[in-house]
């Protein structure tokens, strides 16, 4: 595609890591980069200008959403999601694929990123908050799913997902997969990753058919669960086609998750990048950017803002606990975003106390700003040679008390 | 008090209006002049610098809630409320008096500033939202509440609602008084007058017996309810006194209200500045403004925000509305608020239907920035000679399909 591009800055030594530029029609992404979540065209509580202010270079919204409210054809007439949302950076939109799983398989499971994790905020992606009964019924040609909001049917396949997200207009969009529940037989997997392969195939042609494909880049998903060889396979195949770069997709537990990735990004041709889907954790990123992802997603920062957490040097802490409402240090010491460039915990916990929607917007803030510095310290040290002390220093700190 | 003074620069003809300035220590106050509310140390949904970004020059805050919640010490400690909220310009504290009326006699009868009028939004203090069942008793001294949130019981006294101010350290503050119920016979609002005028002289003398009176200006409040008598009177003795300026409280009727301003205005010393409490509808203001206020303030802009309502210059309109989904224009045209500047209508309804907090954000920036602009619309008309037509202008637009 014009106008899209990837450059290799450094590579980290004996792994698969490395730093790099992506180039997008609305700007450059230093990576690796943290993609912050704006699942219904909107960072929630933030303006475009408040995402900005945390670092964030770019954000990730959701075609699933979107396609249901306000529709797509809505934004195409607003001038596309960027001007809708007033966000000139650069700009991406995942294909469907995984509230398809949500709906379907995951429903009820409890299943998200990372299956066995018991964070509630982890556990399912932004849907969770409004889920009532439905389903999602996968045939060779797409998914009919029943709208989570007004139970309405509707059918998506790899054709229609690009062509929502042609209409959304983001800089890097994604084809449209499966994404499978670890609980499925090997035999199910197998099934869903050929139909993910024939999909990813029929997403790229169509895409390509499409004016579109000269100002968007398409992103292939790689899947295959767990299993080494379907892994691999998925990777090979997915890698083999002309996309611009490609997403890592699935549901793991923790300690498969690095492997996965590995298994992948071995394959992968190296000189266009990649995204790991859904992932936030402090740990997680460090492995992620060391077995060569160079992007990732989590609705993690702002969903755990929400509800009063926030995150310092030394752990995740609950703004709710009595001991903050006198505590008048910053949320994180030598923080530079705007809440602790300006407020003190004390007056950030009356505003949760006293439920101010304010509160969420620090914390919001903060959360972002954390994740997206944490990710800007490893391209720094990568660049200086001092990643690993770097990673060591983090981990330890952060988990001390865990 | 040192730091603070109030010019007067030009006078309507043939009315009490003037335009001026108040100069106080964190700056200067252009009259007359909108005052945001920020009842607990917020300007809901919006952070300082978006207040700003509307154009408002001061903000109040609420001595009552600030009081029970995060305490008055607490944000004492903090540095006091300019540091706690982040806001460096010029601040207010009402005393108290108003939430008393609304858990004492006001409870459960609806009353509020206009006591008949039917917009819901304008019925209440800003404690309607959780509002319990609760009660306030008065005796000579003070007032016995209980807490609206955990039932605690509390006094409220002049003395105390001083020295609560003075923790809080705004720039202007209010005499501890009494806003009766005009459902009240005329006995009653003699006895508590009295009551209020005792009380207005001891905040006085408490202020002058501190520090604090040398960086913060006390303003007494005068009350009457709608008797001709006692409102006179009580412009007469309040004004005696050496207050920095003036509160005009009560809950009127509306076609009580301009009256009842003009008996106190008419009176009170003019060159101090004048603060109608609780104000907040185009016509109200207008006639506030040619009545000689030089100040008011008003949940509204903020409040029915929330529910998805916006002004334009053709009246409020809902945003929930069906016709709105689709609109490409802002929320009203030629506004240069933020919200207009860079977002859509039919944008906008899509965060309220999909419960974006963003939603709420943008419709308040536009709502404050509407009503103070209007205000700045009667400073530059009465400096221009153009307020008469300005004013049938304004309100023919505005109330044409009412």
């Amino acid at each position: 595609m014009k106008d899209f591009s990837f450059e290799i800055h450094k590579e980290l030594p004996n792994c698969l890591g490395r730093i790099g530029t992506i180039h997008t029609p609305h700007g450059d992404i230093l990576t690796p980069a943290f993609v912050t979540v704006g699942t219904k065209g909107t960072v929630k509580s933030l303006t475009p200008e408040q995402v900005k202010g945390t670092g964030a270079q770019v954000i990730i919204a959701n075609t699933y959403h979107l396609y249901l409210q306000p529709g797509d054809e809505t934004i195409k007439n607003i001038g596309g999601l960027h001007k809708a949302m007033n966000w000139n950076g650069p700009l991406m939109t995942d294909s469907g694929g995984f509230q398809v799983f949500s709906l379907g398989a995951a429903y009820g499971n409890k299943l998200g990123k990372i299956a066995n994790k018991k964070d509630e905020e982890l556990l399912l992606s932004d849907t969770a908050e409004d889920e009532k009964p439905k389903i999602a019924r996968i045939d060779p040609n797409g998914v009919m799913f029943r709208s989570h909001t007004d139970g309405s049917a509707h059918y998506l396949s790899p054709e229609k997902s690009i062509d929502i997200q042609h209409n959304l207009g983001a800089d890097i969009i994604f084809a449209f997969d499966e994404c499978t529940s670890p609980h499925e037989s090997l035999h199910y997997q197998k099934e869903a990753l050929e139909r993910t392969h024939r999909w990813a195939k029929r997403s790229l042609e169509h895409h390509k058919s499409k004016e579109n494909h000269k100002t968007q880049a398409l992103f292939g998903i790689v899947q295959g669960g767990r299993d080494e060889t379907l892994r691999k396979e998925s990777a090979e195949y997915i890698g083999s086609l002309d996309f611009d770069g490609f997403g890592i997709g699935g549901s793991f537990d923790k300690e498969d998750m690095d492997k996965a990735v590995e298994w992948c990004n071995s394959i992968l041709p190296k000189e266009k990048p990649r995204h790991l889907l859904g992932i936030g954790e402090p740990i997680d990123l460090f492995g992620a950017v060391e077995k060569g992802c160079d992007l990732f997603d989590c609705v993690s920062p702002t969903r755990i803002a929400r509800s009063g957490m926030f995150y310092t040097k030394e752990g995740r802490a609950n703004l709710l606990n009595q001991k903050f409402r006198e505590d008048l240090k910053p949320l994180d010491e030598n923080c530079k975003c705007y809440a602790c460039q300006n407020f003190s915990r004390s007056y950030i916990a009356h505003l949760f106390h006293a439920k101010e929607i304010l509160g969420a917007t620090l914390l919001s803030i903060h959360n972002i700003h954390f994740v997206v510095a944490m990710v800007d310290g490893m391209r720094e040290t990568i660049s200086s040679g001092n990643f690993e002390a770097y990673k060591q220093d983090f981990l330890k700190k952060y988990y001390a008390n865990s």
